[in-house]
């Protein structure tokens, strides 16, 4: 048996397991979002500011994904919201079935569903967890051409969050051109320019993910 | 054959390699670090501002990974120093033998061998690339709870490059709490404090690596 095989019967299995979380999520009217990102890009911060900017809108509830710690759970359930960690005791991404089992632990009043994955710009981008769709957050700070350095997560995403846009004055980094690369990788991206400090760029942010909401 | 013999497997046939590199570059009086971060902390730039910096003391050669693009190569090029750039086509950390590959394409002028990772903060931290120690480059934009939340990454490592500390100013985030919490998960590190724009902090760092390099 070759480790190529043994993968394949992993993705199988995920995929599988996957389709049937989709098909039940789309049955409650719950829409799950699959957020990606490098490690400190602030894919937390924009839940945290997500929640707090669409109460009126839609209810959320969030299954975090990290090597180590609950930080991340307990700045969420700060917000009231329901929420799930998942410590994958160091692997390097969410699979389907960690998903699956998270989701036991929540009530299901809610509209919308995030899934924080380990922050990774890798391995996650090939896993589905039966999510709707996919959302890579970038960082002004890390440079212009994370898009091209890692295109599989920018590839299956359906939105590019730029996030830390209150940092442009300071740094040698071009939004443009991100953005620019993005699209050379998928010019299907939405793309939204936010802070999650000044709170520029979330309302129409959180007015997309409600037309998805109310689309679903 | 489970997954985790398979595993088991590739890690053994890894050591056997990286031990028998590690033995050549010692024999040939090369010092190889592997550098490791999240993407976008700012390896090529602390290559870059080293390189510049230490052309007086000692010589320096470069393996970088990626998985796709040369964009690294080519800004390290830029330098004229030896180089060579490893895609990796999607895979998440770099392996001893792509090293050894790699290393055929170098001359063997050189004191120092940087090996930059793939921009990942979990997978590489498990691989021996045959390197005489390796070094987490963080910045200061990612938050103070990394070394908490990708802690193989710091426990594997000999020492911490804060990097970006010219943002502190513009961020709400605290050097001193990264260095309190990489201390934690690892009390012998090294930890030095720099920024690559303005080349506050370089100089203790090309330092510490020459007093290491003689050492060797």
């Amino acid at each position: 048996m070759s480790v190529i095989k043994v993968e394949r019967k992993i993705l199988e299995k995920n995929d599988a397991i996957a389709q049937q979380l989709r098909a039940y999520f789309t049955e409650k009217k719950i829409f799950a979002v699959n957020l990606l990102s490098s490690p400190g890009s602030g894919k937390t911060s924009l839940i945290e500011q997500t929640v707090k900017n669409s109460r009126s809108l839609f209810k959320t509830a969030v299954i975090v994904g990290d090597l180590q710690t609950d930080n991340d759970a307990q700045r969420i359930a700060a917000l009231s919201i329901p929420v799930v960690q998942i410590i994958t005791n160091g692997s390097c991404h969410l699979e389907a079935n960690l998903v699956r089992d998270a989701f036991q632990n929540l009530n299901e009043n809610f509209d919308l569903l995030f899934i924080e994955n380990v922050g990774n710009l890798v391995c996650p981008a090939g896993f589905d967890l039966g999510e709707h769709l996919k959302v890579v957050v970038a960082s002004t700070t890390e440079g212009d051409d994370k898009p091209l350095k890692y295109p599989a997560a920018y590839r299956n995403s359906s939105a590019l969050v730029i996030n830390k846009i209150d940092l442009i004055p300071h740094i040698n980094s071009d939004p443009e051109a991100i953005k620019k690369n993005a699209l050379l990788i998928n010019n299907r991206l939405e793309i939204f320019e936010v802070s999650c400090t000044t709170n520029q760029g979330i309302e129409s942010w959180t007015d997309w993910l409600h037309s998805k909401i109310k689309q679903s």
